[in-house]
């Protein structure tokens, strides 16, 4: 067999996330990418990604690997995935690999971006199913927001954070930024998550605080004691799954960030508003 | 009756255009817009739009105008529309207007955008239905477009870029601008197309004619002699019409360029990639 490293931009909107799901259990990424594979091998493949994005969760960088017959190892893969594939999902990259590279147990980092619609009355309609409509709320207090993101920042046990049905040893996780970036336009601010990884839905859950304190619902100083207490049942609520893209995932010398991406502007400094 | 103007935004993927169609002729913005004045007014209620856009083409600023019951006026109009529209309209601007305000009569001048996805090898799901894929051509002669461009800028007769099914007395149109923005990723390309007025289909008809001299497939001499012939066969193909959007509609002093909006960046000097 021969390893084959891919990666994948897909639109969450239509999914039920990227994990393959029991029978009845709605289209995954996971679900589509093994079933082009199987055909373009002929026998089933088995696809292991480096994050679990939930269901409506966009990525413009997931990484997967899975293990092809040798005799298809030199297919073309990018462009015989992709036109097998649902018009949702593109293969960006693809490559042969060293047979013990592991897409989730090689990853050392990973950076999500979270995109708030901050601007009041409306939304533009392409930008629904990729925004959380934070307009409504009016203007948010982006130093307190800035403030409480600081809190995040280093080793910590993030259990307050991190959403019931996971199996982990630990809920310490290391984080090297949470920070505002520019958005796609003048009614949008990106949010950048960057670190060693990420609990479930917990960047979500980052990003519902963060709002909670801009809006005034809390104060970076009930974060900090939620943070140390770690009780999830205090936390301020999760942030809708359509705002959240996986950014990137990463290998190699850990907390060295990626190339600049999409909407990879430095923000302007902070002022009354987002 | 009160006079209404309204400025909507809208996904056109899923709509047959602008234009309401005879039964079974599909989902219409002005359909859908009537049916939500209707039942706020009580009563039908006709809507005219400045610009009728083609099935799958998108806008920023569409204008519409309609003439409500004198009972109704004070609703909040914006809030009170968006609520009952579709998600893939928003109505971001409604006021009242003097009863002699006409929405197409007294537009003085329109402005197109045209996205084109000038990456090779694969486009990013989520921009599919926003952008015409030109990077499977490869690289297009971007200094060649540029000089075509300049071509159509100025009072000529059309007739060679106008699709059949219109009626209009004249096929002269006054066009101040046709330029290239800087994209809203690395990946886009923009084209602003600027003028008094545009017939139908012109634009997608013009970026089809700029992207066939990109790609070597016409030169810009044989625009010139296509304008001048005004042979609508012999020119190259429509441009596709996801990749157009109505960027705004202007009144009062023609000529004037509308306020800056969103991509609207510099373009940096043409290379040789696009």
């Amino acid at each position: 067999m021969a390893r084959l490293r891919l990666t994948l931009a897909y639109d969450g909107t239509d999914f039920a996330g990227w994990q393959i799901q029991a029978a009845g259990g709605g289209r995954t990424v996971q679900g589509c990418l093994e079933e082009a594979l199987a055909t373009l091998c002929g026998q089933p493949v088995r696809v292991h990604g480096a994050g679990r994005t939930d269901s409506g969760v966009h990525a413009l960088a997931q990484v997967a690997h899975a293990d092809v017959p040798e005799h298809r190892a030199g297919l073309p893969w990018g462009k015989a995935l992709t036109a097998l594939l649902p018009k949702d999902v593109a293969v960006t990259e693809a490559r042969l690999v060293a047979p013990d590279f592991h897409s989730r147990f090689d990853a050392t980092g990973k950076e999500y971006r979270y995109t708030l619609w901050t601007r009041p009355g409306h939304v533009l309609p392409w930008r629904r199913p990729y925004v959380w409509d934070v307009g409504r709320y009016g203007t948010l207090d982006v130093a307190a927001m800035e403030a409480c993101a600081g809190l995040f920042v280093g080793e910590h046990d993030f259990a307050a954070f991190q959403n019931a049905g996971t199996d982990v040893h630990s809920t310490v996780r290391r984080v090297w930024d949470v920070s505002r970036l520019a958005g796609t336009g003048p009614d949008e601010t990106v949010w950048r998550f960057h670190g060693e990884g990420f609990l479930k839905q917990m960047v979500r859950n980052l990003m519902g605080a963060l709002v909670a304190v801009g809006r005034g619902k809390a104060t970076a100083e009930d974060v900090a004691t939620l943070l140390a207490a770690g009780d999830r049942r205090r936390a301020p609520g999760t942030a809708p799954a359509q705002g959240l893209c996986l950014h990137a995932v990463e290998y190699g010398a850990p907390g060295v960030a990626g190339l600049p991406g999409l909407g990879d502007k430095p923000a302007e400094p902070a002022g009354s508003t987002t």
